[in-house]
């Protein structure tokens, strides 16, 4: 089978997905001009077929959700996403097929966020695929959110929700796990589809700058990413877990084994946003999150401290044998 | 053994490279203010062990690799470099003094270049160690120097010399090949350094953004990368190789084995610059050159038409059977 040389799979499939500042991938390099008084934040995230996802997994659903992740950084920092940036290190076994459905998924999901490709690379991988994007959006002047900057009072509030995604997996690797059994196909497709392909809360980024002290993106689990973004705040905080969001299908897999909250509280892939907004604020803040259409939570509170946040539920303090989930 | 956590691993070897945009790497994402009336010129490249480089390399001529060939591009586009993120993919061999030795050169490397890390994601590799690099720096607006409007007439100018790399590359492969037999260890040892530790030329950006009406850096050989840029600029060019600059020690191997100089011409990893000068702006462009110690020769012109460039010596027309090489 003749393949394209380099220069014809960049012509074919990604000069396509390039805006104005990626100048049609003819370059050696792009050219990016951010509104008048907007900083640029940046985001790279590298994804590894088998670690992060599965080599079989639809190529769409894999350029979705390298693109997801890095949005989903943007969308906690408050931003708006203008452009990225692609290599691809592709096993020999590669297929023009496989590469048209990754690039035109890669397209769509940049469309729906509004960025465009900027630039590339492609390379020839030792061992299985894996790709690395670069995210770039803008936020007005000094505006971008921070994670290190929670105090103690702020209320902390998550979006959707979470361990939808740590469950899609689980089908994915155990389908008939016996906590699965009373799930319909709609609600095990409903959560492998989280598993496949975050979406980035993009909507909420202008709440966010407006309202939030902090905020940061959970994708390594809630338990585990509360403790760092407190950790990194230099404060605690007091989390109630009978507050946070579970989806139908999720509360459908609770009710046959309760021990599975542990698992969704502290698994990764959830890519909603934890964010601590000042008490006074909360009001404003839950208001534009609706008019967003996107759902928001109270979990808890931040407190004074150095210790490690607490997390209790009707039953009194829980503590986690596995603290956070890591890709590394 | 026991070894840091992903976290642990970030504030030793990473947080001490970041510079104020990269938070301290305390955060999700960077933040970068590009100066007032500046554009951002981006670019990104995928070094996979076993392919660009071996897997038993120096760690840090790794790290000086990976940042240097980004920063080559940087420099062909007349940009200065601000600031760089890394994608680490590590086999579960990986040690810590490996990644001490890494971090140590990409941080004196980016010292020397004058940027510095602003974030970076580090994942269980599949296969062997590979990373990506996207580098960003800034030109005053509209000054980025492109590759696809070279004009009929224009000179065309190489930097340093050409073929080394190839020759040094050769050398680590079949260090007892006939025609390295006259060489001294010390010529042996440049023409490998040259393969390991590209050289940015960072110095000419100003002089490029002065004078050059467009220009890039040859990666990927000599041969094919001046056929690429006059190609996208829709010309064509006449090269005569006899003006093709050779270091003193390619000069030794050439004299003992002529058949070399189509490697060298043809091989990667050369990491100069090919400009096309207005002939009017000649003296002026070669005059800076040489006050930012940078040399410079003059190898051929930008003609009309659409076929691929032509290359001849004092023997009339030459073809080369291999046109371009591809790290792909």
């Amino acid at each position: 089978v003749s393949r394209p040389t380099e220069d014809g799979l960049i012509a074919r499939y990604f000069a396509p997905l390039a805006g104005p500042g990626g100048l049609g991938l003819a370059d050696d390099a792009a050219l990016l001009a951010p509104s008048p008084s907007h900083d640029l934040v940046l985001t790279v995230d590298g994804l590894v077929a088998g670690v992060h996802f599965f080599p079989g997994d639809p190529p769409g659903s894999i350029a979705r959700k390298a693109l997801g992740v890095n949005l989903s950084d943007l969308a906690a920092k408050g931003a708006r996403p203008l452009g990225y940036l692609l290599t691809l290190a592709l096993p020999s076994d590669w297929s023009e097929p496989w590469l048209a459905a990754f690039s035109a998924g890669l397209g769509e999901a940049a469309r729906e966020a509004g960025c465009s490709l900027l630039g590339g690379d492609t390379v020839r991988a030792s061992g299985a695929l894996s790709l690395s994007i670069t995210a770039i959006g803008e936020v007005p002047s000094c505006e971008m959110v921070r994670r290190t900057t929670a105090e103690p009072g702020d209320r902390i509030c998550v979006t959707g929700t979470i361990g939808d995604a740590v469950l899609g997996l689980a089908l994915l690797l155990e389908p008939d796990a016996a906590w699965a059994a009373p799930l319909s196909g709609d609600e095990r497709a409903t959560l492998v589809d989280r598993y496949h392909h975050p979406r980035a809360r993009l909507a909420l980024a202008p709440a966010l700058r407006a309202y939030a002290r902090a905020a940061m993106d959970v994708s390594d689990g809630l338990v585990g990413d509360a403790a760092k973004m407190m950790r990194a705040s230099g404060v605690s905080a007091a989390i109630d877990l009978a507050a946070v969001p579970f989806s139908a299908a999720a509360c459908r897999a609770l009710a046959h084994d309760p021990l599975l909250r542990d698992r969704m509280v502290c698994g990764g892939d959830d890519y909603e946003i934890l964010a601590c907004i000042p008490p006074g604020d909360l009001p404003r803040f839950l208001h534009e999150a609706r008019r967003a259409g996107i759902p928001v939570a109270v979990i808890g509170d931040v407190v004074a401290g150095s210790g490690a946040p607490t997390f209790s539920d009707e039953t009194g303090l829980v503590t986690f044998a596995q603290g956070s989930f890591s890709h590394f």
